[in-house]
């Protein structure tokens, strides 16, 4: 899908995986611009250009998509949070369970990706093929769940692939070439998995580039049939 | 499983569902006292134990539970809401996500029956069978979403259906015979589907008396093996 990209958005450009999948896209050649949006806003450089914006405030989502204003051709929303703004979390058991955990998750991982798209699905193509990818998380597939804990983050997850199908089965009606997926991106080291890497064998702990990298190349294979599915790094289809 | 059931609890007992639960309960034999808990309180009768509570406001509900104080053998979690207090809603397409809606709906149908777990699994008996069910849908079953919209309720039920599913996984290291389940009444005919009940043949729409007669059948026949998944009405396990 990826050859008649070119204009590309990803939302959380400062964080660990959204920074790698905006330097990697602004080094393809058939990429024409990469906006970059996060909470600082931040300098752009070459085809990046800068946004700020806040997932708490629709206001600044709906400003910065004004200020792209031209078609996207692909937005990632590569924001997201595992434990809580003030260091508290994720649970390790229901004993944990927290009313103000849970909404602080959702109004991040699932509340602002579904603000994202509310106002840059206006701006994709109906005409030619366009992705809409949210990163979910491996730990977002309720058949999956065999450990348990991390209750906010695992239904914050669970709902975001629910919101991203959503999508997928309404797009298909005005954007017959759009595709709408939710994807896992690995086991990352970024400031979000960092106190939870213990355990993992090195081999399976990415370095941002790589995850980026194989996140491109699935974005790259995406094909309509595949739209309103949860797929990891590798291409494999994760079931909900 | 319900042959050792003895004492039960009902959350959302003025529901349609809940309320028709409560009753068929208290009709049966091997039932000692079902705890009917709702909003306004309401008035016990026979072995019906009324008590008030609120989802919104945790300390209700470890009060209730403090004043139910013995071991539950079945915890129904009968409440939701499908429309915003304010009777707006569900939304027809993704323009219409709203940050509000969609919070107001998790905190309802997600976080609510959360803290329901949270304070009734210190109640559930170690020694013998308990369940804990979470009345959910099948419009929150990921897979199975073929027709967009409701993106509110369907995500609060999808994020549900991952918290039970920990339930579940957590229960069974310390309660061997307990289950937890989510389950979908079919389409039935209460205050929450009122609005939305055309097209939906006549057959289809159950009294609130035959789909609580179906899902206490589904809770009588439930096995340590069907815990953390959903069930609908016929016992048939939905996919997530
Ligand atoms: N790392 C992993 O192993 C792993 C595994 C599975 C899934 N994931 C998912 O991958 C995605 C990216 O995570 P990451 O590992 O790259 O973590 P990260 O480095 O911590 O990045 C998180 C990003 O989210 C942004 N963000 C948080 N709150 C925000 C808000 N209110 N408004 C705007 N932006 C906000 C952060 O912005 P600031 O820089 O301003 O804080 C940052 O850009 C997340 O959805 C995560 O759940 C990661
Ligand atoms: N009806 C259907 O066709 C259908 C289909 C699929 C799933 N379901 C699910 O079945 C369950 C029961 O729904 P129903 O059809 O019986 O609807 P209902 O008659 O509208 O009952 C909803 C119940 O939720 C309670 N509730 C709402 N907000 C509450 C709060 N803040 N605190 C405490 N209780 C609150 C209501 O209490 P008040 O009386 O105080 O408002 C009422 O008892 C829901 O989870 C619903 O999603 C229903």
């Amino acid at each position: 899908m990826m050859t008649m990209m070119k204009r590309c958005a990803v939302f959380g450009a400062s964080g660990g995986i959204g920074a790698a999948l905006t330097a990697l896209l602004a080094a393809r050649e058939d990429v024409q611009a990469v906006h970059a949006l996060s909470r600082s806003g931040g300098a752009g450089h070459g085809k990046v250009v800068a946004h700020r914006f806040d997932l708490l405030e629709e206001s600044s989502i709906s400003a910065a998509c004004e200020a792209i204003g031209t078609p996207l051709d692909l937005v990632i929303v590569a924001t997201g949070r595992l434990v809580r703004e003030n260091g508290e979390g994720p649970e390790k058991s229901w004993r944990a369970l927290d009313a103000g955990a849970m909404a602080e998750l959702y109004a991040i991982n699932t509340i602002g990706p579904a603000l994202i798209a509310r106002h840059t699905l206006p701006l994709l193509p109906k005409d030619r093929p366009a992705v809409f990818a949210a990163i979910s998380a491996r730990v977002g597939s309720i058949s999956d769940n065999r450990l348990g804990g991390w209750h906010s983050y695992r239904s914050s997850k669970a709902a975001l692939n629910m919101l991203v199908r959503n999508l997928a089965v309404e797009l298909a009606r005005t954007h017959p070439q759009a595709v709408a997926v939710t994807l896992h991106p690995g086991t990352v080291d970024t400031p979000l998995s960092r106190p939870f890497q213990r355990g993992v064998p090195a081999e399976k702990l990415f370095t941002t580039e790589r995850s980026a990298r194989h996140l491109l190349d699935v974005i790259d294979g995406l094909t309509t049939a595949q739209s309103g599915r949860l797929i990891a790094w590798d291409g494999a289809e994760i079931p909900f």
